[in-house]
């Protein structure tokens, strides 16, 4: 079995001196934790990931979901207690308002443990994830009396939440959804219809499911104007808080999955349910993007998660497999073999996961704070360039982290040979299980589509401006410093081909929309690379300026200096590959007829 | 349930139109099969692949290989049979010379047929897979009494093969092996030892097993140099042919694997099991070799196969999912949506995958071709330039054409969406299938480090220089052509990005051997870049003449030249990557102490 240890030191490494965490004291919460108590909240984290969730991983997968003849869902062995640890913990709630129950504190900080959670048990933390989501929409689009009933059992585990969208005919495009909401005199609807694909849809580990589900109002316009969003729980809930009768909500079905087993995704059967109308009528997609932006993080989070847990297990196996010998002659004399860490190639996998995982832990931390920013500063001005850094940042850490994680996984199963290909050495169901991220909450070609065709032109290309101005603005300020030209000289190469990419996309997308559609998932690649890149030379700057100044953690920032340099000889020569690609257009892609294919 | 249908007419127009098969009457076999005779067979392959495997391909993936308490196994419901009329077709023996129970016919037809084979169903064709393995082992190193008394069994099915190599310690490093071999006086051998992952190690479809079993014989050399290769069968057989006694050899347990779970994948226990040499003492390297390299290239078509079966159904998904409108406006106005086909994002992913399968396949054959020839060519300097040739392509084929596969069959599942993720669909399986292919018979990190540590320095480079002046002068030849200049231009610079990988190799690895194995995967994608790119200008260039002479396949031939051309616009411009990766060395590779990992 895997082991896992969370990277408390890297996390503390961007969270205080990459992003200067102290600076922040005027957003709310992030008083309530300076960096002594910041510290505590992540090895506390630590100790649950590592000691209560990862070890029922494995368990998860070979146990998997089992639905009985009533509907009902039994989760795996041990995950319940698990759920019980993490709820009572506080987890759910660290950056909700105390006012419904939760801690307040920064959302940066959810992001921040909620890597080690997701490393140890994605399956698992599936569950509180999914609420969250809920707890989002209600906190954002709910009104008072909502909130007070259905938001402080969500946070404190009581209750679970989920998210109702998918339909057997109608995934990403919710326009053709068909589960029909009818009001029934009282200011409730009836809600009927099948939702498919829905996580942690049915199971035992609380005393009520909160589905947050889209259906259309009889009447409502047609395609995605005509979308409302209801509270719909298992069990009907009184006034006084008190769980009533059961509501017109089953779980048909649990489907056989390729991986994360341990969480129960269900077909979700609607019949005459008793619902709640939040966010207005027909106002039900901008309630719904509320959940799924905030999800989609939590997606990219679990691409950097699964990578990162099995980056681990592959360099422990790769110190311990005894195996040929070194290229340079025999390193361990006293044994047959040297351990396959002495060669190269097994060195290049593992360094290519490593520079990816630290530059996607600042980048996921760095667009939490702007989150933070754009919902908790007072300054306006300074709400707008967070929030506008935030949208666009959005698709590309779904994507590319998502993308990454998954071909990192990969390449860490292939470090075990054919021990990888077992079951039993956990590295199977890594990729299993960071397959999905690639895939729900907006298939990654969907999130290349949002960047280019919503995030890129929104406000006149304001905020690509801005990315644009901040990072030319890094390499400018660090151009005398003569230990930073290799990294800036390389970043600003994947700038100038980002750059010239947006402008290649304004001149030919506009004329021609297949053109853009051909170039998507290029180009949210290439800003990937970037913007990664850009983390990589503020960690760079940072680890320079902590070594020179002295420090106790000289083998630390000498190590992050040598995978910096890596990234940028190794990695971000890519964006010429990707600007190279986008520049071909469309004419290939459009030309065959559909029955060619 | 996804459909397969043989690619029958692209092969024929590579077998035919681009390597010009009816040039080769002069090798042995290749007059016993004229082109007629060829499209017969290769329909009948087919018809083979579509009716028989592929119906079972998603059976034996749910219903695996089960080992009872006494060690037998069953295979899944339908293999046998499938099995038993793949073998009375004459499959397995199609190239075996007549004298065994086979053909005679040319190996390249086997590489042809057994591609539509393996995108059937991958499990089940690697029980006769495995069979030729050990066919081709006592072909070449078992004296005539050995040959007449194992092969025709095994070339009709009566019997099957495997290869025992791995032992739980040693898997590359084959110097670990620990299996004994002593003399038992009148001849034979008795064999001790364990052996791990022996695909087709024990199962219900045969009435014998062959296995090859690498051991030491008491007294040998340490390392490599006292290993001997044994025919270890599990029944012993008298010299009348007759079936006799059990021998000492049992299945331990089969794997739990991601994939290919219709194959048993065994522990092989020997306890004193009556063993027979072949191939001389401490000589069972070189023949485990002859077993590898054919095996290498059956792997390597495993990846294109599994690729091709998932393009096919990404394609029919893609033909018939109703979601979202073109970006141009609605193509199909009558429906509430239109296929996902009109997508650009949808179509770059197709074409990505058929650029791919396209050129594998004529690389495949263009490789197989050349074992022809250095087998049966009476030529001698015909002979030793095609060696050369297929020892060079057999690391490329087996690890770029596996890495693309898997790849590419997580492509096709993303085009399914959530769908793509339910085992239902059969995308789940081509993912789990494919990734076994990039580990074994070498793991791909080995082919890369066979590829640049033996095949190119052997012989003073003479294989890659022969290469070198053949695309050379392929572009020559060109050059006058405009209609090829486009396509000369790519491969030109493709091929200026390997000649100088190459040379930065002699320059850096002879005083490094670091910086060898940092570069060796990235320099077998760039080789394996630049033959593929090799394969689409011979294809663009066939295609071209064609259409100009005036042809009945017009669109099938316009076709060719746009997925030429996106190979050439899209794909092609990978090799300046590779080869910049490759010129940063070892430094940041080799830096980090193994504890900081």
């Amino acid at each position: 079995m895997p082991r896992y240890t969370a990277p408390v030191n890297d996390t503390l490494f961007v969270l205080k001196d990459v992003l200067g965490y102290e600076r922040y004291t005027n957003l709310e919460g992030f008083a309530d934790a300076d960096l002594e108590m910041v510290e505590a909240i992540l090895n506390e984290g630590a100790r649950l990931a590592e000691n209560v969730l990862q070890p029922l991983n494995q368990i998860g997968d070979s146990q998997g979901c089992v639905r009985s003849a009533d509907g009902s869902v039994k989760t795996p062995e041990g995950f319940a207690e698990a759920f019980r640890a993490y709820s009572e913990a506080g987890w759910t709630g660290l950056s909700v308002p105390a006012e419904y129950g939760g801690q307040g504190l920064p959302y940066l900080l959810h992001s921040a443990v909620g890597e080690y959670m997701s490393s140890a048990n994605m399956a698992l933390v599936m569950y509180p994830g999914l609420t969250q989501g809920a707890i989002a929409a209600i906190l954002t689009h709910g009104d008072e009396t909502q909130k007070n009933k259905w938001l402080p059992k969500m946070v404190d585990g009581t209750w679970t939440g989920t998210m109702n969208l998918t339909e057997p005919h109608c995934g990403t495009d919710l326009g053709l959804l068909r589960t029909r909401a009818a009001p029934a005199g009282d200011g409730s609807y009836r809600i009927s219809g099948q939702k498919i694909f829905i996580s942690a849809g049915e199971h035992d580990m609380s005393e009520n499911i909160v589905h947050l589900v889209l259906a259309r109002i009889e009447g409502a316009p047609e395609g995605t104007k005509g979308i409302s969003l209801f509270i719909v729980p298992k069990f009907l809930v009184g006034d006084d808080g008190a769980i009533g009768e059961a509501n017109g909500v089953t779980c048909g079905s649990i489907e056989h999955k390729m991986g994360i087993h341990g969480n129960s995704t269900c077909v979700m059967n609607y019949d005459d349910a008793t619902g709640y109308l939040i966010g207005g009528e027909n106002k039900g997609l901008r309630a719904m993007f509320t959940m799924m932006n905030e999800a989609r993080l939590g997606v990219g989070l679990q691409g950097l998660s699964v990578a990162e847990a099995a980056y681990q297990a592959a360099a422990d196996y790769a110190r311990e497999r005894l195996q040929g010998r070194s290229l340079t002659g025999a390193k361990e004399k006293d044994k047959k073999a040297d351990p396959i860490i002495v060669h190269p190639d097994i060195r290049r996998t593992l360094m290519t996961i490593r520079a990816t995982n630290e530059a996607g832990r600042a980048l996921l931390l760095w667009t939490a704070l702007q989150s933070d920013i754009a919902h908790r500063s007072q300054d306006e001005k300074q709400r707008q360039v967070a929030s506008d850094l935030l949208g666009l940042m959005t698709p590309v850490v779904k994507g590319v982290l998502t993308d990454k994680g998954f071909d990192h996984a990969v390449m860490a199963q292939q470090v075990f040979g054919g021990h990888g290909y077992i079951e039993e050495h956990g590295m199977s169901q890594f990729v299993r299980d960071a397959r999905i991220a690639m895939i729900y909450e907006g298939a990654n070609g969907i999130q290349a589509l949002d960047l280019i065709g919503r995030k890129l032109p929104m406000d006149g290309g304001r905020a690509i401006q801005a990315l644009f101005a901040e990072i030319g603005a890094f390499c400018e300020e660090n151009r005398a410093d003569e230990g930073m030209v290799a990294t800036t000289k390389a970043l600003k190469k994947g700038l100038n081909d980002l750059q010239g990419a947006s402008l290649w996309l304004m001149q030919n997308a506009m004329q021609n929309p297949d053109n853009g559609g051909a170039a998507s998932t290029d180009y949210m690649h290439l800003m990937g690379l970037v913007v990664l890149g850009y983390m990589w030379a503020r960690m760079i700057k940072t680890a320079r300026d902590n070594l020179a100044a002295g420090t106790d953690s000289k083998e630390f920032l000498e190590n992050k200096l040598v995978t910096g340099r890596f990234y940028m000889e190794r990695i971000m020569p890519e964006t010429a590959l990707r600007f190279a690609r986008i520049q071909t257009g469309a004419d290939t892609i459009m030309a065959l007829s559909a029955e060619a294919f």
